[in-house]
């Protein structure tokens, strides 16, 4: 059996084209697992895993820890709130504690772009970027990317439309990484101000309309609006921006084509796609979410071949 | 063996008498079981099961995580403070999303009255209804009469009165349903403005006098004044509410019979109850968080009969 | 095998030599189980423990939990955030109210000094201190000691110089127990002001003067700063408090013998130590992190053989 060429996922920029046909055949795997009765494999029952989550987040938490319980993983997770971080400890000071309790592995997710490489270079255990700010969100990449594997069965030759606010979002930075390496054509849709200048710098194309970049693609990406965030200013409001970047059924419905809708979540019905598109059979919302716990598990397994035993 | 006649426990009312007997019978099992030095059964230990808990809670949450993990399944936790309904997901959406991840159950506890039966026709999972706003709390309300029946052998001709906020309660509410397809009688006892008008159409008496309530029950369910809503006027202080409707041990041995006190915790010392009431040989209110857990592990149990393995 | 002569972990004082010879004999052993790759025994596989943090802590509420897991026991979490602590429920009340649920164990940190104690004389539940107030924290003590056996074969005449804020610290109280009933000498060194009146009366030595103290001793525990705590006034200011009373490794070097270094963590660096002292061969920190898994497993293991079963 091959290895990652990795030792860490920091990010998709890092790895080989072999290395996420690596991480894809090897969720195939576990996905035939998490759909038996018994969901459960003991692959890493002598693996302790530490999720360090030091931003908020639902499901991208529950679908690590969901993985690492069906591996057999002792699993501990510390959460900023309440935590000793309030106290002024240094974040290598948190995580060189939490490993000399013998924690094998560490599930990072941090506001800080960098933080997840800052860590490997200072800690001596396998690290798994979760999401380091508006840097790199690696297994939202492989997850995403793996979903269009699994309803296309190849990504090779693919053209995505990646839709939204680019320039504030780790996800679209890891999928245009994921997505060339694997032989996809990508391109980016949104607001002029939420496209970040080094974009054609990374081969990809920007095309400001949307109904020119659907009629375009294959498989639309609708990257979330971060309405929570009063610091993004949208164009120039969040319903002008529905109005322009939004996707509904009828829009839809008068391509020449058919299109593929994928989100990260959670969506904002209404704002980036309608419920009737959300809830269509254009989507594969759902089923991202399904595959997030298999690569997830992958990932951690693949790592954990890493550990000196 | 039997099953029950629901695929859901939304609340009380949709239970028919052999349900609830069923769920009796299974948690006199287990019962015996969490009192043996190996309190573990394997019987879920191929179900995960989500506890999501909109709103605070401690001994409900902590009976349904034991309840669980004596099923040996496999749970995870999700709570509103650091989640992404504050981004402004719908429950369907959060639930959906969680579902997608493979989970088999849902505990839910949610401030809106019919939470629960919303969620059972979107979602395609067994829900448990760990409380909705001021609608049903049924598993309060099974442990409730299960602790009589213990007391008494059975629960059929007893008489019960409610004493206290009925209008806020949801445990009030599920009690009268329980009680009554069990054959027992119900008054209710409390401050007129803290009484619902359409209680005597459930056939429950009202009774303002507390002496005169007590003199007439066999058991005595005291209801927590939720000083922490200071929407909630009570008649017309506190302090005035404890000298009309509060119980102490004096009242108690006033009385020409001997009376159980009940309580859903936790309790206002000095305020629903004296200290002397709250640890006598009257009350069974620490009998009543014992059989919380036998309770909900077979409520469980029998819930995941019904998923197709 | 022999027994601890407690019933509950509340604090060094009650502990005998003997006690804490066990607790490292045993301790011993755990850490050769946390060293292995399968780093479980099935030891407390049929103990439920709970874990009520009524104040925020990481590390040692990881700790305890790593050791738990480790035991094989069930695990369930309470946090005063989110509890019904809120809703005026008395201490007992919660701790009784867990323990019907049929819990065997309660580790706590309280606020309160005295919270264990009095919480051992009103429940029915082996208990271990975490912490309470500024008056024991008796794990925290025993592998601070454990750490100094390890490193010196013994703890018997070692010379211990505590630095710091000695009056608000239950971490001083408790290793000043510790280290005398094993037969070392200690001495408080820190300003004025932060050292309580009583200690000459422990038998204690007083030392104004860091470089004096720091040349008599073979170990230094530097207490943490709480810099989040207003109501602590350092001497004149936390940046004066480290001219006088932090260490460097200019210090360190200048000295005309060795010294080892402690800290219970977190450590503020560059205030209590500098990072090229905190990251030094001189330096056990990290031990002593790790050392706190094994001596919360050797004292929950211990305890647990109280427990009729």
């Amino acid at each position: 059996m091959s290895n990652l060429s990795v030792d860490h996922l920091l990010g998709i920029k890092g790895l080989s084209r072999e290395d996420i046909e690596l991480i894809f055949t090897t969720a195939d795997n576990f996905k035939d697992v998490i759909n038996r009765p018994i969901k459960k494999v003991p692959s890493l029952r002598d693996i302790t895993i530490a999720n360090l989550f030091f931003e908020n987040s639902t499901r991208t938490k529950l679908s690590f820890e969901l993985a690492e319980k069906r591996l057999s993983a002792d699993v501990v997770n510390f959460s900023a709130s309440g935590s000793s971080l309030k106290k002024g400890e240094t974040l290598i000071d948190t995580v060189n504690n939490i490993l000399a309790m013998k924690v094998d592995m560490v599930v990072m997710r941090h506001p800080n772009p960098g933080a997840a490489v800052f860590l490997s270079r200072n800690v001596n255990s396998r690290i798994v970027n979760a999401g380091d700010g508006a840097h790199e969100h690696p297994t939202q990449a492989l997850l995403d990317t793996y979903s269009i594997r699994e309803k296309y069965g190849d990504v090779e030759g693919k053209k995505v439309v990646i839709v939204g606010d680019i320039v504030h979002s780790r996800v679209a930075l890891s999928n245009i990484f994921a997505l060339q390496k694997l032989g996809a054509t990508v391109k980016v849709c949104g607001p002029q101000t939420l496209i970040p200048k080094y974009i054609e710098d990374l081969g990809v194309e920007v095309e400001l309309d949307l109904r020119k970049a659907l009629e375009w693609c294959d498989i639309a990406n609708m990257l979330r609006i971060q309405l929570e965030r009063q610091d993004i200013k949208y164009f120039p409001s969040i319903r002008e921006y529905t109005m322009t970047y939004g996707v509904d059924a009828e829009l839809l419905n008068s391509l020449s084509k058919e299109v593929t809708i994928m989100h990260p979540g959670p969506i904002n019905r209404g704002v980036e796609i309608t419920s009737d598109v959300a809830d269509s059979d254009h989507a594969i919302i759902l089923n991202q979410v399904e595959n997030g716990v298999a690569i997830r598990m992958a990932v951690l397994y693949l790592l954990a071949e890493k550990i000196a035993r």
